[in-house]
């Protein structure tokens, strides 16, 4: 019996603590589910609000409409976990850098880091700045919760990961070949750490507040660390993905807060990844679950991690592979622990239908796997 | 000593046969070195070629311009292999889909495959329709040849494969998600492997003639395999690599073919990739070369596979860069071969001088590994 499963770990009260259990690889009834991305545009009560905010970012940095956007989902479907609504760009926003979103296209930033200049300008942002995740964080936590102040379900915080936010910061935007980051990274090593190191203490501080305001696990989005070289990701993704975690509170007034890493292309790294101080695994759909389990062991737990595109098929052909995906992880252990998800943000264009098949076959075939 | 090792290889007559022996993991006096996309935009010159022949398609079907772009870059540098200047997507042109290319855009297919009827109509096309690229390598053997008929360096004759061209079939063109093309292939299995059973025969036939003809190798470019999840890349992708290889001419008038299988993102299969029943597999740079050598042991010369951004550096990093990557192959043993690559297409922003810092390097690092 490891440290992770005394009964020392204290939990919220919660109506359903599914998901925090499986995070720290405690005995679950079925395997807990909530889909990346699962408050969005797919849902038209999504598109509706987001309509009535004018912009995704006065959807962003408006708690009562994030809130209600966040709850949209769990109203249709039975997910074991709610997600704050927010963009994982936050920070570099609050950094000054000016984010946007232009109709039908990736984040914008008015600002560009690429010199030694505006290197130097960078700093770890007034969390003041960021004022309106956390009260939406409260917000949703106050409407997750009963007359008696149990939640439906926990509440995750996220944001972008170091190296991920240096992506966008210094391209600008989204980019097909990252030319301009990987010129800086092996041009200028120095300029790249600096902004590295002063991203993961912005990160930390951000989640630390996000957790504060009420949020009960924290994810970190690693999404552009699997465009890097072997040597380059550890050195510049990895390496400060630990140094957010290094800093991140694992309790909070006396409850588990579990931390999730989700590296997109990432699986060609997970023993690396487990031993990051992380107790979550994210793993995209590339990876066999079933080779992941056994690669790390009792180290963490694992989350992911069907292709999103499955979600275009019929109904039977989405239980089928929800099936696959289930069966490929095989039955949980008393020392593991799997979270059911995509292995990457639903897609716009997904029938909303499909997504109650999907949610309501890990449970029942979950159950089955266990009995 | 295995089959591969006996004396009873025959080799064509060459000048440089540093590719070929590593292909097949004989002894080199250093690490033969290419590039992918070698011959392209980066250079002044094949500008200037490809302005006089008016379009991307007016240059590759014109054998004399493609012959002529596809030694550019071996008259610039000590480059141990050519390869025919082509595109990927011939194959699915030559069965009238269309293939065009805008200014600054990606491939553009004029007719799509996303239906049961547009499906029953493909077929294995008339390579005649493919002559101008036969035409081609006939016309690139001769200007290698030398007064004697030696050649100065083996050509490599390609494809895209099934799964790759399959991707571009029914999108129509690039993608960011894939999404109609694994809609297709979730929905309608049947439907998929229809085409990719068409698309193998008619790549083993396109690359057999390209052998005869006079290519001297033969590289199936998996660009998109790696879009694809764990068992669907199985299914859908490496099978019809292997029903491609199972197909391939291994040899030409007595001389040794050797087969590449270069899987983008295909790193997390490698062990699988290797058994296809390729000579070579080709890998990103997110996979390390040391660790790939230890999984395929004498099964396969590995062929890769530095980030191309590498290139926008100083000089002394790209050394070091390229430095970095042959230490970690590590010195050559009997029975292990490595061919230098880029883990991608070079980018058309490559300062030329960086390209032959790394051509350089690669044969004056790895000769001295070899001390």
């Amino acid at each position: 019996m490891t440290a992770a499963h005394t009964p020392a770990i204290s939990l919220p009260p919660l109506a359903n603590d599914r998901f925090l259990r499986a995070c720290l690889r405690l005995p679950t009834d079925c395997t807990p589910v909530w889909l990346m991305r699962q408050a969005g545009r797919y849902l038209p009560e999504y598109r509706a609000t987001r309509d009535q905010a004018g912009s995704f970012m006065g959807l962003a940095t408006n708690p009562e409409l994030a809130c209600e956007v966040t709850l949209q989902p769990l109203r249709r479907y039975d997910l074991d976990a709610a997600i704050l609504f927010s963009d994982i760009l936050t920070v570099p926003d609050a950094m000054g850098l000016g984010l946007s979103f232009a109709a039908g296209e990736g984040p914008k930033f008015a600002k560009v880091v690429r010199d030694e200049a505006a290197v130097a300008e960078l700093a770890v942002p007034d969390m003041d700045k960021l004022r309106y995740v956390f009260d939406a964080v409260g917000t949703i936590r106050k409407a997750l919760a009963d007359e008696n102040g149990v939640g439906k379900v926990p509440l995750i915080g996220f944001s972008g990961s170091p190296w991920t936010l240096a992506c966008y910061m210094v391209e600008g935007g989204g980019s097909d070949d990252y030319r301009l980051v990987k010129t800086l990274m092996y041009q200028r090593p120095d300029l790249m750490h600096r902004i590295l190191a002063v991203n993961a203490d912005a990160v930390a501080l951000y989640l630390n507040t996000q957790i504060e305001a009420g949020a009960q696990a924290a994810m970190i989005f690693d999404s552009w660390g699997g465009v890097l070289a072997d040597g380059a990701f550890q050195q510049f993704s990895l390496a400060y993905t630990k140094r957010v975690l290094s800093q991140l509170k694992k309790e909070h007034n006396g409850y588990r807060i579990p931390h999730i890493v989700f590296t997109k292309g990432g699986g060609i790294w997970i023993d690396e990844i487990a031993d990051s101080g992380c107790d979550v695994v994210g793993l995209d759909w590339t990876m066999n679950l079933g080779k992941a389990r056994a690669q790390v062991g009792d180290r963490v737990a694992l989350q992911g991690n069907l292709d999103p595109n499955v979600l275009f098929a019929q109904p039977e052909q989405v239980q089928a592979e929800v099936i696959k995906t289930l069966d490929s992880f095989g039955k949980p252990s008393a020392t593991s622990g799997h979270i059911f998800n995509l292995g990457h943000g639903i897609s716009q264009f997904t029938p909303p239908d499909n997504v109650k098949v999907l949610v309501d076959t890990v449970h029942a075939h979950s159950r089955q796997l266990r009995g």
